[in-house]
């Protein structure tokens, strides 16, 4: 423990890379707990599976 | 937020979009809080990653 | 199956037992599943834990 | 409920078949509850989506 | 990583323990990963937080 | 969307708002999202209720 879920957009390789590595950095200082105790999962999600407002973000669109 | 994640079936995008509607409209109106403020996560679930009763819902159908 | 996991502010006894019963039958219809295999998680979240556009919910009302 | 959520690697279906019996049976003999309630959600994740203390399992194999 | 996240009932110290120690077990042979990587939540529901069938738990009593 | 989830230890106010500051920062300007867009969800967690390894952190320090 921690563990963080990033539920969001497509993302490259890098942008997780780098998102993986900030945000460990980050909570690790706040926190005062290891790097290493940190589990991050990155939940890639398609615009047609998300909702705001009461659309879809696929439909955000037209 | 808030926030609802729904992890369920396959839909094809005109249930996700009814669904996500739907939801938004009850849970604004039960929760007085603006549609806006809605994010609806969808996790459309293979049968072979579920499991109810012990058993995957892939093999409930043997 | 199907889990439906809502993090949103408190509610009454009633405000959840509304939700559940109209998230069920909503999903229901849609998802053209028995009432009887939906799951409905409410986690009630303190307003100092929730963060929207960066600030804490708790320190929005300054 | 009680509802089990494993975000792990890939996994056949027989290690998933397996998983889903045995969490069922030990969970439902600890929480005295019977197996028929168990829900049980199996993300299974791309190394590229999992970071451990600042790094990518998809970079720790370099 | 893996993470396991249970939603359960109240449960006391020892059954939290003896789950954590089984799930780990069971998992770290299913999965072929060391017990050390395996992290493992548990949120404790309160039964008017949990809707089964569209009928919060807390109401099944009645 | 996007939506972080963090589970972790108990934190002060002061902590909170800052990991939402920076988390909400960082991961604006990877995914290049505005910020407003960002939700982020604090799951303080009970070292009872974490296991490691198959060991609750509770009970780590014994």
């Amino acid at each position: 423990m921690p563990v963080i879920t990033v539920h969001g957009p497509k993302m490259s390789k890098e942008q997780k890379a780098e998102l993986v590595k900030s945000f460990t950095e980050i909570a690790s200082k706040i926190m005062n707990i290891p790097a290493q105790a940190f589990t991050i999962l990155i939940e890639e999600m398609e615009r047609e599976n998300v909702g705001v407002g009461g659309v879809l973000l696929a439909d955000r669109e037209k």
